[in-house]
């Protein structure tokens, strides 16, 4: 971060009503409590830490209102209700500062097809490639080198960072964020096998992202055999995700860097997969069903329900086979003794 | 997919020798039975759901020769041999509409090395590179924002959608299509382990990828330390999978998402493997093996075998011993209450 | 590898002391003992393959000075004190004869923002685009295609392949290899759960990268909430490989390919980590300590300990407890006829 405040530039953000000590260091930096070193703001965002801040180097420090210390030499205390609220409020300016909201406009570099439309309060940046008939709404911000196919459509103030491929004919609703490198559109994974060889089967379908949705840097999603893959609204997406053709995932789900779900698997609404987990395909994860990290989900999970391990299985179960299974060197030998007898 | 056809010339499409209703929607995209609306082509391709058409609300519908309901008002039916067939043929012509074959020649914005030969009947579109001494093959199509390296041979008829990168050396054959974000000829992994530093092992062998491969979106195929990584004919990668140094693999091999092959493995002809399947070092998957998805194979895998799980078994024995494992609390009782006797 | 040497050639580069027979032909490729054809230089790493040697048609063959064969007609020996040294200094000249190192200067087609700063001795290929503020230092090389942010910092003999990220404010220290595809910066994954939805929480940290670490393709590193994800000199980490934000890695780590870190953990120096492991968040993997490939690790791991697995346990209990996992359709026959008495 190139950030420099003063505890006062901080204070007013943050709107505190109260502070203790004084310093001539300016807050270039944010660092928890035991990380944090001079020149840094930290907070006390949960009590339990509140035996760190004594010792605690930060230039200035979030607290709540009824902490009770003092500040050592060099020190600002900024007292406030919430340190967690007023930590996300000086994250937001500063987010602010750093990434400012490009201006519009279509970087001389970009090659936009002459049936495209940019909307004019767009920003399309350097090298990106607009193909015919794509449609760039209103606010949206293509940062560099992102590629849109034929037809494809990106509403309103979305965010493409470097390197994303939008296909031919695939869309994003409004506010959508991706990360570089993602890819939405390649052809999904289809062949017939005949006389000893894989025949590709045509891949014409399309990919639609809702609004609010983000995904993360060299996710892959790929369009539809025929008709949609979809993603639902507020859906968020970790790195590295593979979404296979004619998978539906519902509104407010998250997927967690490295998941696989293979293909015409529905997610219902606020699934949750952890890091790793793989999905079968042609299955349902019921509404609000979690998966844990790694697990491999090769059958319909019940709404709600939370399953883990390869095969998953409820999670309760898993955990203590797992138990059990580590005592299994012990039931042999109580097998052996048994046989003895 | 912008299209719109009438029934009529579906029927064309497919030939059907019979057809009953009229209507005068257009058919604007393909769905399955139950998820059809109007504006719909659907199809009966599995018997199992000849009980879904009477209340599917496509506007048109392929169906066995055989079946005998009526349409419903404004609703089509398409009468053909075999509905998957004809949906086949209804999905290829579509798709050449969708993406014609991009006309011969190099974009202004190209970036091409005066002795690099591109052929005069090849398409390289917006903002590709093509380095010293490259070769582009007739017909082939590299959409926009391509990589190709020094000395990179692309054959005949190959498509490379954005941002893939073909590093120096390697070389495609014919009919190669790479999705976005594929990077064939990163260097191999190899370290050698020196007075507390991992020194870099030179990878200064190439990636050979045979007749009719297709590689799925962001995945990685790594250069061979010397000599050659292998792909060969015929064979289908999914997105995101990695393959390392000095791999080889044979024909008509499927590795489905997420798959890792590590350094030197061989895989025979017709090997299949499921999503996030992890293969070791320097063993062989005999011809026509199987792993499942997930499973983590550390050790050679005979002709025709089938194995899951991780460590990766014969698929028989792992499924059974998922089934005791699940009947360990029970076991633990058994033998306890064996033990009060 | 489009090289041609004369087996006179390759002893001058090895320093070889003798050679035995002649050949007319030259030295394109090298290759294994039983790999090698005409053309192809190969070696004895490993007195275990003597036997080999007799057989291989390789066209020159580097030998201990201890062998004591002859070669056959038109085959060259060429013997040396370590074969295997002799093939490093033969593949470092190749590489070097393969890849020169590009000259200084900025291509005409690249983006520099006013404000950044280009050493003079660096090198910046086709199509790059790099931000206001941002550095790169003396002997760089940008290859092509590469994005560097607003402020991002690149120090000296850095090298970047195609389709490199470098987000804003992300710093890579000397000597930096950096695959195709790499994403370093993108937003870490967190958000807070507020009336049903889930709110991005900012992500305004940075990535460092130390001296010497390089990245394989694909891979992305999240950028920190706030402060710094970091990865520490000498690192080696493989394609596809996720870290996660606030992650930090210590010096001389491995991180195989398909590896994920979760959020806020912490590897300490010389950590091992297999293919396709997955490590959870807010935990230590101790000094030297090693995870197999696949395991899942969900908890702390001691200094120099080596742990597999999914739940990841010490290796040795994982090895025994699998091996016993194989034999539970005997133990339940065993406690079946147990029953029975």
């Amino acid at each position: 971060m190139q950030v420099a405040y003063t505890p006062a530039e901080i204070a007013a953000i943050v709107g505190a009503p109260r502070t203790a000590g004084t310093t001539t260091d300016l807050i270039r930096d944010i660092a928890s409590l035991t990380a944090a070193r001079a020149g840094d703001l930290s907070f006390l965002g949960n009590a339990k830490y509140r035996a760190q801040v004594a010792a605690s180097t930060a230039t200035a420090l979030l607290l709540p209102l009824d902490y009770t210390g003092e500040p050592q030499p060099g020190q600002v205390f900024l007292f406030v209700e919430n340190p967690s609220v007023a930590l996300a409020k000086v994250c937001a300016r500063i987010e602010a500062a750093l990434w400012p909201k490009p201006t519009p406009g279509v970087h001389r570099s970009v090659i936009v097809a002459p049936t495209a439309r940019v909307d004019a309060t767009a920003h399309v940046g350097p090298l990106c490639v607009v193909e015919d008939d794509a449609v760039v709404g209103p606010g949206s911000v293509l940062q560099a080198s992102v590629f849109v196919g034929r037809g494809a459509q990106i509403g309103r103030d979305c965010f493409l960072m470097p390197g994303v491929v939008l296909g031919a004919g695939c869309s994003l609703a409004n506010r959508v964020r991706l990360q570089p490198g993602v890819v939405i559109g390649s052809d999904g994974f289809g062949y017939e096998f005949v006389n000893g060889r894989h025949e590709k089967v045509p891949q014409i379908g399309v990919v639609i992202i809702g609004d609010d949705v983000e995904i993360g840097a060299n996710s892959t999603l790929d369009r539809a055999r025929f008709s949609r893959t979809v993603v639902g609204e507020g859906t968020k997406i970790d790195n590295l995700v593979q979404v296979a053709h004619n998978v539906v995932i519902g509104k407010h789900c998250i997927l967690c860097a490295q998941v696989g779900i293979s293909g015409s698997t529905t997610l219902e609404d606020y699934v949750i997969l952890g890091g790793q987990a793989g999905v079968g395909g042609h299955i349902t994860l019921g509404k609000g069903s979690k998966g844990g990290g790694g697990a491999g989900i090769a059958s319909d999970v019940p709404a709600g329900a939370y399953v883990n391990g390869n095969p998953a299985i409820p999670y309760m179960l898993e955990r203590r086979l797992a138990v059990l299974h580590q005592r299994l060197p012990d039931l042999f030998k109580r097998v052996e003794a048994l046989e003895k007898k």
